[in-house]
């Protein structure tokens, strides 16, 4: 157990900011943390849109729907980038088969991911919280118009940060052992068996969030986030091909 | 400044391990370390096997084709995981149309790879190291074979973890004005000029890891990556379709 550790263990989503902006050497600070995480192949497929633009935001809060994405005072959106690498490649003359090909996209996809978490981590250790916004996914084409994505580019997610002006209760997760197996992938022979005690306790944490809606478990959850489709996110594959991959 | 950034500022990958196995009480917290990281409407939508059994190291090593994987002393693998939630909602006699579709495969993708970079982040802070073994994509079909994973999982990555035996060099990582963007993506003139610098930087660097090779900058290496493609990779999305999401 170190601090490291203790802060990670610590981990609660923060919605509600304090009106203090994050100094702009801590910025820099963060974003050396993002450039150093392990990148697949050393290629470095990802970038990071900061956006400052308080229309940007507006528009973006609306796609997301969750208004602490315009009032957060720092907003990352990570997106996997092979444009870069498309045109190093292409600026040396030859036509490159893989500069967009499904190999790409997933690298890109993987390497902007975890170096968003890394940069989370680093922000939290200092006292910084944050919430991520796969919201912004809700309409992609309309991220990739609003931030001029080009081609062979493709939103991840996004990341809102700022000092926390909530405190809120740590959210419980299920046991590891549901999620952690050994050698071989184990099914369970009844979830809503195994899963009775995590109901329970996350059903006593919603309570205690909210006291004036009834709360469901886990399970009950989860159901009812199956029962939804949004269209527009549905399109996904198709817009990741629009964007010019090879799928 | 903290001890948790000055980690990841140093972060090096790690190849060569000490036979020095990690204590199970430390594995324990890192797997609650990855579960307490931020998960996409609270679905917890991956799970981890984590690899033992010599055989099927040896099989996962013959796939990644780097022999590091079969020594690491451990070896985790992130999977998105939408079976467990399809259950869930199964055993509750509905047929939920979310079960398996686009969205839910890019949320426990996400889910999955920002857990992964958690869990090495609270590696590292103990002294641990580790490497990505994105190269386990390179036969996925096989992948699901020998850990049995069931429809609606897909492996996303896997990393190898343990005491280092190496001292490696920090490897350096463009400048982050190349991909860090302020509101709206910017493409550069002429990449070759802008990773002028970088080219210089990082054959300097493969210099004096090998001196027996003639080493080339970052705009080389990418146009050599981007020249290979490797059949079995660009499957990846039929191999998705076929564990069963509708994309």
């Amino acid at each position: 157990m170190n601090q490291t550790i203790k802060t990670q263990l610590n981990h609660r989503t923060i919605r509600a900011f304090k009106d203090k902006p994050i100094d702009e050497s801590i910025m820099s600070t963060l974003f050396d943390v993002a450039n150093q995480t392990s990148t697949s192949m050393a290629m470095q497929s990802y970038s990071i849109i900061r956006v400052k633009d308080k229309n940007l935001r507006k528009e973006l809060g609306k796609i997301s729907n969750q208004i602490y994405l315009e009032q957060a005072p720092e907003l990352l959106i990570f997106i996997v980038d092979c444009y870069r690498n498309a045109m190093i490649s292409e600026e040396q003359g030859l036509v490159q088969p893989a500069k967009h090909d499904a190999d790409r996209f997933i690298q890109g996809f993987t390497d902007g991911a975890i170096a968003c978490q890394n940069l989370f981590v680093a922000a939290e250790s200092l006292g910084i919280g944050g919430v991520y916004f796969g919201s912004i996914l809700n309409n992609i084409e309309k991220v990739i118009e609003l931030l001029e994505l080009p081609k062979y580019t493709y939103p991840i997610v996004g990341l809102g940060l700022g000092y926390p002006d909530q405190d809120p209760e740590l959210k419980p997760r299920m046991k590891t052992e549901l999620k952690v197996f050994t050698d071989k992938y184990k099914k369970q022979d009844s979830y809503l068996e195994s899963l009775k005690d995590y109901d329970k306790i996350l059903s006593t944490y919603y309570d205690l969030r909210d006291t004036s809606k009834t709360v469901a478990g886990f399970t009950e959850h989860v159901k009812n986030v199956l029962n939804r489709q949004n269209p527009n996110r549905l399109k996904a594959f198709s817009i990741i091909k629009k964007q010019g991959f090879d799928l």
